[in-house]
C-alpha cells in the first residue's frame, strides 16, 4: 500500500506542474528537464496566464486538467499553496510534492498555513511531500521533480533521504564530482505527512539501492523513524548525517527547518541500537558510502597496509589506533616471501613501505594471500615525474603497481581501499586499476575511519535489540 | 653563514650528479629534469661507464671534475656513498645531497654506514642532506634535486621541510591538485647533519616563503629544534604535521626512518609554546596552509556565516562549536537592512540562510559591514542546473552572488573563508569570486577548523614562553 503510493512520486503516469513559467527559475527549469529527459508528453503545465511552454498547451487552471493524473508538483507561492491543494484534492490528485517554502520555518504564520495544508490532506486523502523540498530523484527512468545536471542522473547505488531541498540539491551537483553514483533521492523539507520512515522503507525494497544516505536535522516521530531504521539495517547499511550536534548546531536546524534536534547523545544511542552508522560530517558520509558500496563486510580488526611511503604508512597506522583498529601480523609466509624478493634497505613490517623498489606487484599478490589481515588498505604513491617515462613508453601501470582486479578475485571477502594522493595523472590511472570492487579514499584517515565503520557496521548485530 | 651553505643547495653556480644513468630511474629523471629547466649546462654528469647523457660529457671519476663546485647530489647505492663521499671532499665540494637509502632506517649495518658518513663530512667540511632523501626543490630558479612535474614549480608561498623523501616528492604532486603553490622544499630523510632547523631558519628568511609546513616523524635534538622553531613562529606561521601520534604510529615511523617519536604529549605542549599550529592529518595542513597563506589574523572568536543552504549552516554551526569558536551576533543595522530586502519566508539569524532568494549579493555588503563577525564564512552552494541558463544567457556570477572582490576590500583585516560544494561548472566560478583573497575548503568543518587555528595563531603571543 505504502509503495503503492510511492510509486506514484518515483514512476508517474502522469504528472502536473503547478506553477510552469518561462521566466528563469524552477518553473522554466522543471518543465525543460521533463522535455530532456522524455517526461513532457505525460505532464500537464499549469499558470492563470495560459499560453505555451516547450511547446505544451498551458493550463489556466485545475480543473481543465483532465481526471487520473499520478503525480502533482506545486511550486507557487506559500499564500496560495492551500487553494492549490484543494484543486488537487477535488481533481482526485493522491500524490503530491510542494516545493515552496514560507511555512513552520518562518514562524507561527507558516505554522498555521501548514496545519491547514496537513488538513486538506487528510481530507482528501492526499499523500504529501514537503513544503519546502525539491521533492525526488529517479536515476533509473531519469525523473526528477527538479532540474539537475545530467551527470547526476547516471544510475548508482545510493539512495538519499536528505531534510532539505536545497542540501539535496547539492548531493546531486556534489556526489558526481567525488564518485558517488545515485539510486534515488528524496528531500523532505518540514515533512508534515511523509518522512524518513516511508522513504527508508521504499528504499530498503528498491532493488537498486545499495546503501542508504539519510540527513537528519530532527526526527519528529522518533518511535516510527527508529522502528524503521532498524527495518532497513537488517537489510542494508544506513549512514545518517545528523546537524544539531551542538548547541550553535541546533539553533540553527530550529530556524532552518523548525526542528527540535533533540539531544545529541540520544540519537547517537538510538542510531547505534538500530544498526546505523552515523557520520559526523559530509564528507565522512561520501566516504562511507564509497566503501559500504563496494566493499564486503569486516570479519575483524586486523588491517594489512601496502605502501610506497612510509610516512603516509605512519599516518595511517597513527589513524587506524585512533580507531580502535589493529595492524595485522604478516604470516612467515609472507615475511619470507617478501624478503626474498625485496631490497636489501627494505624493512618487513606491517605497514609493509616497499618505496621505490618495484616489488609493489609481488607484495601485492603476497599479502592478499596472507590468511591474518580482515581487510587491506593500499597507497600506491608514486610522484608522477618518476614514472611518466615509462607510461609513455607505453609500460603500463599494472606492471607498475599490479594486476589490482585478478589480485582482488582471490580476496572476494575481504575489503580494500586505497588512498589516492598525487597528480591527477596518477590518480586517474589507480582509479582504473581499483574499479568498481576496490574503494578509493583521498586520505590516510579516510581509509581508518571507513574500514572501522565497515568492521562496526559488519558486527551490528549485537547491537541489535528490540525498540 | 648558515645560509652561505644552504644558498649552494638552493641557489647551486654549478653542480654534479653522481650516479646518472640512461636507463629509467633518478639517475636519467634529474639530468632530463635540469635539462628542461635550464640547469643542465652548469652540471657535471658522472657514471664509472662514461659516454654522453642529454648530450652532456659524463665523468668516470669524480677526480676529473673541475674544481669549485658547489653541490654534489649522490644516487648510488648505499655501499658506495661513502666512498663517493671521500671523493668529494677530496675535490672541496661543501654542499652534498645524498638520496640514497640504505643506513639506520635498516638497522644495524645501515646504522654503521651512516655513522662513517657523518665523520666523513666532518672531517671535509661538507654539509650533508640526507641520506634516504630527495633533497631541494626551489621554484624561483626552477631548481630542484629530483625530478617533479611542470606545474609544482610554479612559484607559490608555501615552504615545506619534509622528513621523508617519497612523502616530500608526493606532496609536490599532489598540492597543486588541492591549489597550493610552493616556494622551497628541504626533504630530510635520515638527517645526520642539515636538520629543521637550519631550513626553519632559512625559510623565515625566504621573503618568497609566506608559510612553513614541517612533516616530522621525530626530532632528534630537540631544544635545537623548538629554538628554531620559536624563533620562526614570531615571524610566519608554521604549521606541523608528525607521524608516531599513537602507539601503532610509533612502531611503523621507527620502521620508517628510524625516529623515535617519543611521547606525543611532549610534542603537543613544545609545539604550542614555540607558537606553532599543529595539524593532526595532511588534509589539515593543507587547509591551514591555503587559509594561513591569503588571510589576515583573526581578532576575536565571533565568526558570521552566510549561506544558500540551512543544512550546510547548521553543519558549519555544529563545527565552529566543536572548535570553541562562537557565532556573531548580527548588528541591528544588518538585521534590518536584511528584513527589507528579503523575501517573506527568510529569517535573519546567524548562519544567515537567504536560500535561492537572490539576495545573496545584498546580503554580503551587508555583513561585511557589520562591525560584530571578526571572521566569515561563505557558503555560496547553488545547485547548477538552477543557474545554469543564466549563466548561458551571459548573466554573471557576479550578479547571482555579488561582487567578492570589491567588497573583500572593505573588510581586508578580517579573514574571509568560502566553503565550495557543487558541481565542478560552479567551483570554477566561485573560484574565481574569490581570487587570492578568499581562502577555500571544501567542508564546512575545514571552515571551522582553519578559522580556529588561525584563531589560535593569532594569539599565540599568549604562549610565548622562552624554551
Amino acid at each position: 500500500m505504502e509503495n503503492e503510493i510511492l510509486e506514484k512520486f518515483f514512476r508517474p503516469k502522469s504528472l502536473a506542474l503547478i506553477g510552469a513559467t518561462n521566466t528563469p527559475g524552477f518553473g522554466h527549469g522543471i518543465p525543460r528537464f521533463w522535455g530532456k529527459n522524455g517526461w513532457l508528453d505525460r505532464a500537464y503545465l499549469v499558470n492563470p496566464k495560459g499560453g505555451q511552454l516547450q511547446g505544451r498547451e498551458v493550463y489556466r487552471t485545475i480543473s481543465e486538467l483532465p481526471q487520473g493524473i499520478d503525480l502533482a508538483v506545486v511550486i507557487v507561492p506559500a499564500p496560495k499553496v492551500q487553494e492549490v491543494l484543494v484543486e488537487l484534492g477535488k481533481k482526485g490528485i493522491r500524490a503530491v510534492v510542494i516545493e515552496s517554502a514560507g511555512f513552520a520555518e518562518i514562524g507561527e504564520e507558516g505554522q498555521k498555513r501548514q496545519d491547514a495544508l496537513l488538513e486538506t490532506a487528510r481530507e482528501y486523502g492526499i499523500r504529501l511531500l514537503g513544503p519546502n523540498c525539491v521533492g525526488v530523484v529517479n536515476t533509473d527512468n531519469h525523473f526528477a521533480t527538479i532540474e539537475i545536471m545530467d551527470r547526476a542522473l547516471e544510475p548508482g547505488p545510493v539512495a538519499i533521504i536528505a531534510q532539505s531541498g536545497v542540501f539535496g540539491n547539492i548531493l546531486l551537483d556534489h556526489l558526481p564530482e567525488v564518485g558517488l553514483k545515485i539510486s534515488k533521492v528524496a528531500t523532505l523539507g518540514n515533512k508534515i505527512d511523509l518522512d524518513e520512515a516511508d522513504f527508508l522503507e521504499y528504499f530498503t525494497a528498491d532493488p537498486k539501492t545499495k546503501v542508504i544516505l539519510i540527513y537528519e536535522e530532527g526526527v519528529k516521530d522518533g518511535r516510527r523513524f527508529l522502528n524503521a531504521l532498524q527495518r532497513s539495517c537488517r537489510q542494508k547499511p544506513v549512514i545518517i548525517l545528523k546537524s544539531g550536534r551542538t548547541p550553535l548546531g541546533r539553533q540553527a536546524t530550529l530556524s532552518h527547518t523548525a526542528s527540535l534536534s533533540g539531544e545529541d547523545s540520544f540519537y547517537d544511542a538510538a542510531f547505534q541500537q538500530a544498526g546505523a552508522i552515523r557520520a559526523l560530517s559530509l564528507l565522512e558520509m561520501i566516504e562511507m558510502a564509497r566503501v559500504f558500496s563496494t566493499q564486503p563486510p569486516m570479519k575483524g580488526r586486523k588491517i594489512g597496509i601496502l605502501t610506497t611511503s612510509g610516512s603516509l604508512g605512519a599516518m595511517t597506522a597513527d589513524a587506524l589506533y585512533s580507531e580502535k583498529m589493529e595492524l595485522a601480523s604478516w604470516s612467515s609466509e609472507t615475511i619470507k616471501k617478501i624478503y626474498e624478493n625485496a631490497p636489501d634497505w627494505a624493512n618487513v613490517k606491517n605497514p609493509l613501505d616497499v618505496g621505490p623498489s618495484g616489488i609493489f606487484p609481488l607484495a601485492l599478490g603476497t599479502i592478499f594471500s596472507d590468511p591474518n589481515p580482515d581487510g587491506f588498505i593500499l597507497i600506491p604513491v608514486i610522484p608522477y615525474a618518476a614514472i611518466e617515462i615509462w607510461i609513455r613508453l607505453g609500460v603500463n601501470v599494472t606492471a607498475l603497481i599490479g594486476d589490482w582486479q585478478a589480485l582482488r578475485q582471490k580476496i572476494e571477502g575481504k575489503p580494500v581501499v586505497a588512498v589516492l594522493l598525487g597528480s591527477k595523472e596518477w590518480l586517474d590511472q589507480v582509479r582504473g586499476l581499483c574499479g568498481d570492487s576496490i574503494a578509493t579514499v583521498n586520505t590516510p584517515e579516510a581509509a581508518a575511519k571507513t574500514l572501522s565503520a565497515l568492521y562496526r557496521l559488519s558486527h551490528k548485530s549485537r547491537f541489535d535489540v528490540s525498540v
